[in-house]
């Protein structure tokens, strides 16, 4: 619970199966604002509404849905953006101004806007402060779970809370804000030192998390600040600490995410130490825990360091392959290039069949770090994408 | 047949099915060669070995390997490679500087040499001009076929051949030679005007496929050239046609090797055209190309081509996403930026039921187009690359 914010969630008929599609979140007074979004060339109208009115600062209600993305969708498709956000305007007799929109599902089929216009009045209705949960089920496209997260924080003056939501499940890739999460505090601070917090958490949680490697045209983080706890923000060090607590709700979300990925049976922790750079650290993670290959050795629980190499080398990044050291988990599977036998393949495949490990590639070259969260690539995430429209 | 070449396979030992797994191709003399490798940052011993030996630029054998990369095998690898070449010189007699290694499969086991080295004999005594399927056999990984193509031309001075065979199946991505592939011509030509045909060709197949995105440490491309059938390379028109012609019999073996991709049942070409560059046209359908969420909607046979514009802007490029016309097949699906509706759907799902066809993307920015040869991502190859070792 966080005060002074409700939630509500219905089924308004867009998702195909009659599931919850319409949720929505109201802070009781304006709330400061911040806000990331996709670096895809192609957003959702959605998003474009969004940036625009991030700009204004203050934000009382975020309406979403599920099972399109209003992508592709033209001049329609903003109509239909604005035509949400006025909706829930006119029922909380607020600005339209201060109500921000998203979309997750299907690309380039028009929104049912009809639908959504007229499930507007109960959802409103509906609002309660333990709506929460029912707003993340209803946000869910291919999430098996819906992903809610609560942590209680203080600072001088005050303790506080944030609640927020997220869902994910496929298009995730690590170069932006890689789905949909709506956070909630009663902290009080402006919405500059908001965006800063929300920046900072956003680096280390959604932006360090893949699934396919592709990239969503809908990505959205909203943060809503509302001031209602009476803690306020007044410090560096007070802003510092509300950024770390908001990291580790995104951190959390985050990796429920990747747990959740379509079809993912494993979560792993791909780990690079020791490169040139903290950027070639990155690129090196990025590569091997994108790979096809190296996910689908995952999936068959199957040490294949050798994919891992290959993955390494093709990341365009100045390494030494010879002096490359892998482990899986605790177990030294790589020691200067080579495999280091039976005995540690042994147990690195123990170590795969868990549902959670890390592999760590030392590399050798200098002083940058940096890991990714990934899955592994199952059957089912092909039965998912090859049926998803049908 | 081409004249003054002889190919032979035998079983090893090496491919765990007792397949055949060792290829030898023999020219009677010593002839012009020319090659392009992977550039992967991890090579394999046999490439490092090859890019050594190409600059003697005259080459009478090449051994090739499949079921073991003899990649990131360290010191051993590279004595195992140049022993391979060692035992098929004294075997023919022959200076091993004249003879060159390829290897394909898992990596990271050491190369089990000596049934290699004691294959060899057996290997020289089954050389035969009718060789070649025999060793394109010898060199298939997860192929399901082998692959050899020869082809027939004539300049001034008299008529020549080409034949070539090839792997291929996974880890292969547009970026470089992506597979082996060795081709055999009898035309005269020195290895200078050799390398620039086999850049030309290469460019135009080999590096305008892609099956996972993955790109393999081994990749290798030779081409030997004996001048056995009189005709010579003299003039640069006649280098020309040469190249076009070698150029033909790579793009059929590119086109062999996406085709018989890992689990594909589908080939499909992505067209890029009025992009801002050739480069951004590239850019555009290698992203598209390798898209998971693509290709496992072309395995659906779902004409999704949401997917195909939220790759299209994670490919990096400027552009506007709003005039952005695609056609799947001859049949248009997306109309500046948006759908064509109910009618195109139904066009582009039967022309998706066929496994070859074509997606075309006009950006309308410029003048640079591009295309590239892809798969689709089908529940098969998930299968193949979860159980590759076991």
């Amino acid at each position: 619970m966080v005060k002074g914010f409700k939630a509500s969630a219905v089924s308004a008929g867009i998702k195909k199966n009659g599931k919850k599609d319409l949720a929505l979140i109201v802070s009781d007074t304006p709330a400061a604002v911040a806000g990331v979004f996709t670096r895809n060339r192609v957003r959702a109208a959605p998003v474009v509404l969004d940036m625009q009115r991030l700009e204004v600062g203050l934000c009382r209600a975020v309406i979403a849905n599920s099972g399109n993305a209003n992508c592709c969708t033209g001049e329609k498709g903003m109509s239909d953006a604005v035509s949400m956000t006025r909706a829930v305007a006119d029922s909380l007799n607020i600005d339209s101004k201060h109500v921000m929109a998203a979309s997750t599902g299907v690309i380039g089929e028009p929104l049912q806007i009809e639908s959504v216009v007229g499930n507007v009045p109960d959802l409103v209705a509906g609002l309660s402060p333990q709506g929460f949960e029912s707003a993340a089920e209803a946000i869910m496209t291919t999430d098996t779970r819906p992903k809610c997260v609560t942590r209680k924080g203080s600072i001088e003056g005050g303790t506080y809370s944030i609640t927020a939501i997220a869902k994910g499940a496929g298009m995730i890739r690590p170069d932006m804000a890689t789905m949909l999460c709506f956070a909630c505090t009663d902290i009080g601070v402006d919405s500059a030192a908001l965006q800063q917090a929300l920046n900072y958490a956003n680096e280390r949680s959604f932006n360090r998390i893949t699934i396919d490697g592709d990239t969503s045209t809908n990505d959205t983080v909203l943060v809503m600040a509302n001031g209602k706890s009476g803690a306020t923000v007044k410090t560096k060090d007070q802003g510092d600490a509300f950024a770390e607590l908001l990291s580790e709700v995104l951190e959390v979300l985050a990796k429920m995410i990747v747990a959740d990925g379509e079809g993912a049976t494993k979560l792993v922790e791909i780990r690079v130490l020791n490169a040139a750079s903290v950027q070639d650290a990155r690129c090196m993670a990025d590569t091997v825990a994108n790979s096809n290959l190296v996910k689908t050795a995952f999936f068959g629980e199957d040490a294949n360091w050798g994919r891992i190499m290959a993955a390494l080398g093709r990341a365009g990044v100045v390494f030494d392959p010879e002096i490359v050291d892998i482990w899986f988990g605790e177990s030294k599977m790589v020691e200067n290039g080579a495999g280091c036998g039976s005995e540690a393949e042994a147990a690195a495949a123990g170590i795969m069949r868990n549902s959670e490990f890390s592999v760590t590639i030392d590399v050798k070259s200098g002083s940058g770090s940096a890991s990714v969260l990934t899955c592994d690539f199952s059957l089912d995430y092909v039965k998912i994408n090859a049926d998803y429209r049908s």
